[in-house]
């Protein structure tokens, strides 16, 4: 066999151990019986180990020696190149971190995770403290893995978000934030939206049935998907053609299910639209955490709580709830989903408040992650910054620094950020949108949305994981990552509802 | 590691594979999109392959020489020395067959069955000709594998029901062939049974919903599987807390969905029943195809189409069903469900008939794997034989010799005598049950199931796979297979049933 060839049949076996370990994880939020969680975590862990172990075969090595002066002398987007490139640093990546350190470090998380179920229910951050430590120390050996870094969090970040550090992030949130902070003062000063159509009584199936609709006509294909319940939504490729998305449903908030669904859905449409040829290989897959997440922001947020898609769309949520919305009038409806308000919860904030949630928690982790900031200090840390940031401030821990799955996942530092970098980057890809295709919003009052998407598939989906995310960001909007689309775009968007 | 130790460890690595693989197949038949299907059949050729590569490694063999002189001292049923004995069975087939062949066996298959899923519907046998010449061809070369075979068709059988061989199954099949035939000639010579009351129109979802509490009251255990649609009914064990079934409804046949779900559930109940503590091991599984078709055909025909299930079900059934049924009796009922009568199609056979269409496709196949039938010539013989046993005879290939999927799923010789074994042995399994607990009958009146299920649990659910089915059978019953208790089971309900 040839190098290429066989490194490629490597790693399609890798791909296929991690899609099936994602098949597994996705029965397991739907469909699987209490009592088949035992063997099911066994299962996916063998799974995953297995997918580590090839990747991390030292025959991969020797193939990536022999490919890499080949490599160099093709162009810089040939398929070859790129997975030779890519699986480089992810078996750089793989190779460094011992497999014992991996399979302690799963066994930790996943009691932790399992203690952290019943801690935040009994709002009893003292049960998970100690565990919540020992994440941090093994986070701390985990970077140590990876001596160049300049700061503890930077492989973390990289892991999640290639080309990003504790500094670039710090330094975007700081731009951000000197911005965000008087914006969310002027609106959070003026009376807040009256959402009170939002929280009536919608029939579960009416609602799904209606979100299938709306990702339907932005090109969610069915033939390749399908929607299911669960406890929390997520997005889970199983390859090109099966591209899952997941939901839930609240009787009494018509925005729960709905601006999930966009969500989830525009995360599949980033899957859906890479290129078919590179499905079963490891850059056939959607880039970075920011870069994903731009591609569900931009469709919930941008386009779907805009006023031209609700245009279009308005009518026909009157016509599937008519008892509940035909006295609403489509401007109360628009101004009831981009309600501005102090909360507690990040995943209900609103657009404007919702990356200072971000910042708290990402800022939090660095200095637990540097010793900054003892774990049993953190609950009145966690009070005190959203008491300065968002003037509130939750009286239990349940609502405070409970509430995230992700450190007690075993995730600190690496994580958060990638929400924020996918707010701002929705709106710079949507402003390079724009640019090219001056109609859009004229479009999307018609319920089209195919120049859009099939933007995005051009500049961004098909391109998949050749490159790492700051060349994709570039080549997908002319721009490195940059925050100017996006403040201009809340401004206008905000300035405009709020009469700023 | 101990060497005992690391065999559990490599052995319970496979059974993890072939887990997720049967995730896979399950999504695959219940809600994979349609354009899932292509990457599908890669993951689990892969997750299969990797199972058989791990079970053929070398140091799989060297640490059953180490361990097997210490299992030979060890008693009979000791679970660490029935491991070593049955991964010898396993390792030795596993080793046979080179993995070069297996690869294209598996190509063939999936190519052919792609081919018969379009055939079947357009009754165009020549289209699956050449493909079903060469599955031969291929069946032949495995049973060459292994070289000390009597019958080219014994190592085929022996994977599915280790202990009998084309003999040993044709001796069986002659005895049960000079009964049934004169039988089912006595019965059909009746006027028939009327079973009109079936054929009407029962709404999905409420024959769900009773399946569902007939198979909870046999003691199908939900917290530890689940049941779903799908277009053939099947069972799958994910571990010891997951076995699903599947089932298919027919609005207009009420038999079609209840007695397929009891026919799973029995085949579920089995699996669920197996030692908790050699789960994940692979003696931890029903013995044989044989022994599984008995504990679905016990439950399925022995018990669910039996008059005192039915004295008990029966008012529920009617209270379900008030419309359809408030007018039926008992009698007319249990006679509509126990309807003897010349068919086509084996899957609708009734109890007598169901034998006959098993050995006609025995028989056909053995004659096809020597040399003595011709592919070309099989669809005039099939018509022949269903003539001469059945005094019917299809016009179409569809409902002939196109009509099961298991040769064009790769499986000549070896899978349809399993289910006349489960007709067999469901019966022996019956008489040893009533012989130790002879109220059972009252006690099925009662709708209580309990006793039966705890001797099947105790006589032979929870002693898996640790033994060769021979010796399962043995210990279950106290005797070797044999076929005195299934004829006179038949002999005296249809007997009773028209006055024979």
């Amino acid at each position: 066999m040839e190098p290429l060839e066989e490194l490629e049949t490597r790693l399609r076996e890798i791909v296929d151990l991690r899609s099936a370990a994602a098949v597994l994880e996705w029965d397991q939020n739907t469909y699987m019986p209490p009592e088949g969680a035992a063997a099911r975590g066994r299962q996916i862990a063998t799974l995953q180990r297995l997918a580590h172990e090839k990747l991390s075969d030292a025959r991969v090595g020797r193939l990536l020696e022999t490919l890499e002066p080949w490599a160099r002398e093709r162009a810089d987007d040939d398929p070859g190149a790129c997975l030779v490139r890519m699986t480089r640093l992810d078996f750089d990546r793989a190779t460094r971190v011992p497999p014992a350190f991996t399979a302690r470090f799963a066994d930790h998380v996943a009691r932790t995770w399992n203690v952290w179920t019943k801690a935040r229910p009994a709002d009893d951050f003292a049960m998970v403290r100690p565990l919540l430590e020992r994440t941090l120390e093994m986070s701390r050996e985990l970077a140590g893995f990876f001596p160049g870094a300049t700061h503890v969090a930077d492989p973390l970040i990289d892991q999640m978000d290639p080309g990003m550090t504790a500094a670039s992030v710090r330094a975007l949130f700081s731009a951000l934030r000197a911005e965000l902070v008087p914006l969310a003062r002027d609106i959070l000063s003026q009376p807040a939206a009256d959402d009170a159509c939002l929280k009536q009584a919608f029939p579960e199936e009416a609602q799904l049935a209606f979100g299938g609709e709306i990702i339907r006509a932005i090109g969610y294909d069915f033939s390749r998907g399908r929607q299911d319940k669960t406890h929390h939504p997520f997005m889970t490729r199983f390859s090109w053609g099966d591209v899952r998305i997941t939901t839930r449903v609240k009787e009494r908030d018509l925005g729960e299910a709905l601006f999930s669904t966009v969500h989830e859905a525009g995360h599949a449409l980033y899957e859906l639209g890479t290129a078919r040829e590179l499905d079963g290989l490891p850059i056939g897959e959607g880039a970075s955490a920011g870069i994903h997440e731009s591609q569900s922001r931009l469709w919930e947020n941008v386009v779907g709580r805009s006023r031209p898609f609700w245009h279009h769309f308005f009518p026909k949520l009157q016509a599937a709830f008519p008892s509940q919305l035909s006295g609403i009038s489509e401007t109360t409806f628009y101004r009831a989903i981009n309600k501005v308000a102090r909360s507690l919860i990040r995943t209900d904030a609103d657009e404007v408040t919702y990356n200072l949630h971000v910042m708290i928690r990402f800022d939090l982790e660095l200095e637990m992650l540097e010793g900054k900031l003892a774990v049993r200090d953190l609950p009145e840390a966690w009070r005190a910054r959203y008491q300065s940031d968002l003037g509130v401030s939750s009286p239990t821990d349940r609502d405070g620094c409970l509430q995230d799955v992700h450190w007690f996942g075993g995730q600190i530092g690496g994580v958060f950020q990638g929400y924020t970098i996918g707010n701002v980057l929705a709106a710079q890809l949507w402003e390079a949108a724009l640019d090219q295709h001056p109609d859009l919003p004229e479009e999307h009052a018609r319920g089209e949305f195919g120049t859009l998407r099939a933007f995005l598939v051009e500049r961004l989906h098909r391109h998949g994981r050749k490159h790492l995310a700051p060349a994709i960001i570039e080549q997908a909007t002319g721009h490195p990552l940059t925050i100017e689309p996006y403040l201009g775009y809340l401004k206008g968007k905000y300035g405009e509802l709020y009469g700023l």
